[in-house]
């Protein structure tokens, strides 16, 4: 169940198994001068499946969307055994309800993907890097909100805050902590990449302390890597849960303000990376080794993060899905008639709940 | 039930109740720099509420998705008067089944949309419009494949054929169809539009016979006006039956070839126009006065035309629904499964069968 099945360059599509990796599937479309674009950090490690599952962002779904907006057509196998495809090959289509998009995100309950086509972009021709540094999170907060507001779409915009940082550094022997409390990574992409990423710099130079342009593709790998290095680097510290918030992307300095809250009240320690673009937090409680990261402290922590989401009109999971985790919080998020509707189509495809028993709905 | 509630503009977001017109909401954000990106050619007379309903497209769709990508959430009314929200003003999250997806395209056949929140986006800084002009309309399908290959994103990409350019002509006084048989208008935004617009006429150079740019705002207006004429001239002519199949991108030439032949079987007229960077094509079949235009050659080659699209690896409707009209052939593309799930769904929601009934699934 690891096989890439067909690629179609002309057509941009790719059909694969969903055990696949999502970097396999980039290393294998890149020769066509295409990609998926879904990619969340783990992307050398996650597979296709479980980005269907949960339906995956990642640091491109600030331009590209998230993996519903990659995935034309999944094959699906119901518990009785029937096979359902939903979705099709082609860009648009309005046949029946969007069972397709219904899947995605279903997190197991509702079938199993057994095959899943996948919509390839062009890769931009050019892209253009930087890196900001500022003196706190609220200031790079604002800068990611004046990038919106100064109408330039970023095919990237990760936050870390300053703790992040220092975990970034000692994981990788890098210096970013010493330049600033926050790192905020912002990529244009297109024919226009660089005239896009001068308005950018300038939306942002009120509020940062200093700016670094990637002059080539390796400093620009850098510069994500730094990123996607963010969590391991964190796991090193302790045992740690990561939480998946979402706000409004106009509240992202209020959420900050609201997580340095919860540390204090708590006591855990809070690491916090975000796709700001989109207002997604993923805020990383660490405890101590021998510490729960299930219940006491850490539990509370996650209790107050949904709060503090819902309380600025977000999201209890933005990304990630509700698992086992997050079950006690539904409730509060979807309301009753909306728990009610979900568990009845759950019941459409799985009325004898033999699917990922116990999770999500 | 036809006021904007609330426009948010640093959130890029509206609120509006659904018989909101679509080119009022456009209105009513121009002033913050924003648009509302699915944009039907019936802008001008269709209700937000009926784009919801058929998850509707449109010319900028190339670019910027249908009515999916661009509605965040839903009021919705259930027939036993339940209210049931769905979505969220997020842009991400995975709370839950995506019911928001589930309700858009759905025809009414779920609940009743009472209210509506639209993500908008920033409005283009540059635009470039052009149109290329083709001696058949193959030659214009194969220079559409030729974009798609140079991984240009045009913003708009429309095609009319020859009998829609006379057509058009003969309303609007212009005269398009002496200079091409086929007229591919095509359209790329943002900071590199005019670099990208060099990358397109590349493209295109080898299969059109001339080529005009837009020199300034009023010329792409105007061209833009030729294309949302089509199905207005196209009516002046007799009793129509617009046509919605999708192909994939790469099959446009031969999906034109086939249109042809039924033309030539059935005898019935055919007016073409296409959202070709999709593949979603607009076959226009006109009667003479008197003709019916639900039954004899004209039904005979609506069918055909579907037959054709599912050959093609195509569906049945890319944005228009399946309505009454398309119902025969609805089980045809989505096989038993699939059919009886979707029923077993509107069941959940609409178990009595009270809404829109017999009408889409």
């Amino acid at each position: 169940m690891n096989r890439i099945l067909d690629i179609d360059p002309v057509e941009q599509i790719a059909v694969v198994d969903p055990g696949v990796l999502n970097a396999e599937v980039n290393q294998a479309v890149a020769e066509h001068g295409l990609f998926y674009a879904p990619d969340p950090a783990s992307t050398a490690i996650c597979s296709i499946g479980g980005n269907v599952a949960t339906n995956a962002g990642g640091m491109w779904c600030a331009k590209y969307g998230v993996t519903r907006e990659s995935i034309l057509a999944l094959r699906v196998v119901l518990p009785d055994g029937r096979i359902l495809d939903t979705g099709r090959r082609t860009i648009k289509g309005v046949t029946g309800y969007d069972l397709n998009a219904l899947m995605i995100g279903s997190e197991g309950t509702l079938g199993i993907v057994v095959e899943a086509t996948l919509r390839l972009r062009p890769k931009p021709v050019h892209t253009a890097t930087l890196v900001a540094y500022f003196q706190d999170v609220a200031a790079a907060a604002q800068a990611a909100s004046a990038i919106i507001a100064a109408r330039v779409q970023p095919s990237v915009l990760e936050l870390m805050d300053g703790k992040t940082l220092e975990a970034v550094d000692a994981a990788q022997g890098t210096d970013h902590a010493a330049r600033g409390s926050a790192f905020l990574l912002a990529q244009t992409d297109g024919y226009g990449a660089h005239l896009e990423q001068e308005v950018l710099i300038e939306a942002i130079r009120p509020f940062a302390s200093s700016m670094e342009q990637a002059t080539d593709a390796d400093q620009a790998e850098a510069l994500m890597a730094a990123r996607r290095a963010a969590i391991p680097a964190v796991e090193r510290l302790g045992r740690v849960s990561i939480c998946d918030v979402g706000v409004p992307r106009n509240r992202l300095a209020e959420a900050f303000a609201g997580l340095d809250e919860i540390a204090r009240r708590t006591g855990v320690r809070i690491f916090t990376v975000a796709h700001a673009a989109e207002g997604n937090l993923h805020p990383i409680i660490a405890v101590e080794p021998g510490e729960s990261i299930t219940d006491g402290p850490a539990k509370e922590a996650l209790a107050q993060m949904f709060h503090l989401a819902q309380r600025l009109g977000g999201t209890l999971t933005g990304e990630h899905g509700v698992g086992l985790l997050k079950r006690d919080w539904l409730q509060e998020e979807l309301g009753d008639v909306s728990l009610g509707i979900q568990r009845a189509i759950r019941d459409v495809f799985n009325p004898d709940g033999l699917l990922n028993p116990g999770r999500a709905i």
